[in-house]
């Protein structure tokens, strides 16, 4: 890879979460399928948040979460999310900043309040998200700064932005500019759902740009219409360099060239909130890979950072995944 | 008492907490003291916000927060403060009526923002406050709805508010008018630097006004000016019928009538955070007494809400208070 000044720029949603603990009869209750996310308006979040007990703001945002994990790897880290110049806008822009995670974006003076994601964690730690996506979604290919993205060895793109065809340009935008520069683009699909109401643009995108693709099974398998994890791995390898799959406690498989290697998830004393796994997998996944790390080694990364991040509330880490790291390089 | 539809109104700076872990070097190097809480301005709140770590927010508030816990023990509980119409205020009204705390005070659209308390917890569990108090400090007597006050059995008031004398009007006039309706009037001192900027005035208020007072070793012995614990008690004997100190981990001792009471503080596994303690000891015993309990077991209920708060980040209780009184009390 050419010298770069950053390792991985992740673009996404820039939400804050809003966390609280409930039971499985309340996520019924309000129609949710616990375990996914549901795009929400203004007036179904009002309606939610008003029935739901106190919360936790924490800023969250998918490929967010990933790169202050890249970050507290001691990776150099960048991001592209659209906030508003609101007192939630402040407070994600502040916690990116804090970590060292480059944030240059200029909040919006749209009137549109910076996005927020209520998330109601069930007692079995499982975590059902209902995303008012706010100004977040508003992300258009005028927000992807080319010299940003081109400082960048890897380009990270999170699914859940998806929603919006100037969302998809901003990709496409922020793709040929990271292969133009001679850097690689990742893509995680984020939620199966989302994989559903999109599956040809992610198809073709994945086909088009995509070197490194991070799926769960439910969302590979609905990426290819095929009826098991192993069919999908297959599927995904004709078109991308690298291919890793998690399956949460059953761990991770990754290929990469004629390589497969199966990981298993590293152990978790309790497990109190599963919210951010699938981000701080990739967070030690990709941090290894810019490390120049084998594959086998960037999936443990993986596991490590996706169980320190499950063992507490939030969706980002509370420890030095850079210290946890060592113990286990060492 | 008269039958009053609530148990307990506090009245208090509506605060969010924004709550980050830190060490102790970084508590020093910002020029703080460590477990005490400080006022600070626009520009310093922006400055030490800007150094600060990433944070998590949480609704706060001393005595919002001894009303949530009146509310986890089942007990009825109202609060005055004032926030703005902003995002922050939002979530601090949401949080108060999530757990069924009557709130009516109108969001303030003077564009002066929710107030914030910025909480450094260093790893011996200490928090060391930096409060910006934004639209909070400018409650006055017009904020003093003296119907709601004349509906609780105990008006409880915290000595935060004291550094304005409009607020001291306030707090005039809600102990006023609880009197007049057979009520009650409760204090909690705060903090000891509190107590020293506004000695005389405290001593006043308490003197002509406070029925049962709240208030730390620190916080007694700077108000009466005396050497020991005991002055402190002796003295405010003299003055209110109910005297309730606490001494950490050294529990709390009660003061009423001839009586005296000391009880032992509940063992907690592993302290994570003080922040509340205070302030939830408060709420079990408010909840004892409005409960008809005797002085025991107030304190003991005090005891077992403190030991909750401590035993994880954050200034409210996250398990139902009244099924761990319903253990204690059966």
């Amino acid at each position: 890879m050419p010298e770069k000044s950053l390792d991985v720029v992740g673009i996404g949603n820039a939400l804050v979460d809003v966390i609280s603990p409930t039971d499985d009869a309340f996520v019924e209750a309000q129609g949710l399928v616990k375990g996914s996310m549901t795009l929400i308006d203004t007036e179904q979040a009002e309606s939610l948040y008003r029935a739901m007990g106190p919360g936790v703001e924490m800023s969250g945002g998918s490929a967010a979460n990933t790169m202050t994990g890249v970050a507290s790897f001691g990776g150099r880290a960048g991001y592209i999310g659209k906030i508003a110049d609101d007192q939630l806008g402040e407070v994600f822009a502040h916690d990116l900043r804090a970590v060292h995670v480059a944030f240059e974006s200029k909040p919006s003076t749209l009137g549109v309040p910076t996005g927020r994601s209520l998330i109601l964690v069930t007692p079995d730690a499982q975590r059902t998200m209902s995303t008012y996506l706010g100004v977040s979604e508003l992300l258009a290919p005028a927000d992807i700064d080319p010299d940003f993205v081109a400082s960048a060895r890897i380009t990270y793109l999170e699914g859940y932005l998806w929603d919006r065809p100037e969302a998809m340009e901003a990709y496409r935008k922020a793709a040929a500019v990271a292969h133009a520069a001679g850097g690689q683009v990742a893509l995680t699909l984020s939620d199966s759902f989302c994989v559903l109401r999109h599956r040809e643009a992610f198809r073709d995108l994945v086909a088009d740009e995509v070197d490194v693709l991070f799926a769960n099974e439910a969302e590979i398998t609905a990426l290819y219409e095929v009826p098991s994890f192993e069919d999908g791995l297959r599927e995904a390898r004709r078109y991308c360099d690298l291919v890793v799959l998690t399956r949460s406690e059953r761990g991770s498989v990754v290929a990469g060239g004629d390589e497969v290697v199966a990981v298993p998830a590293e152990p978790v004393e309790r497990v109190a909130d599963t919210t951010g796994a699938g981000d701080l997998y990739a967070a030690g996944f990709l941090f290894g890979l810019t490390q120049g790390h084998d594959l086998g080694t960037c999936a443990r990364l993986g596991s490590i950072a996706a169980a320190e991040v499950i063992s507490h509330v939030g969706a980002r880490s509370l420890t030095s995944l850079a210290r946890l790291a060592e113990r286990y390089l060492s």
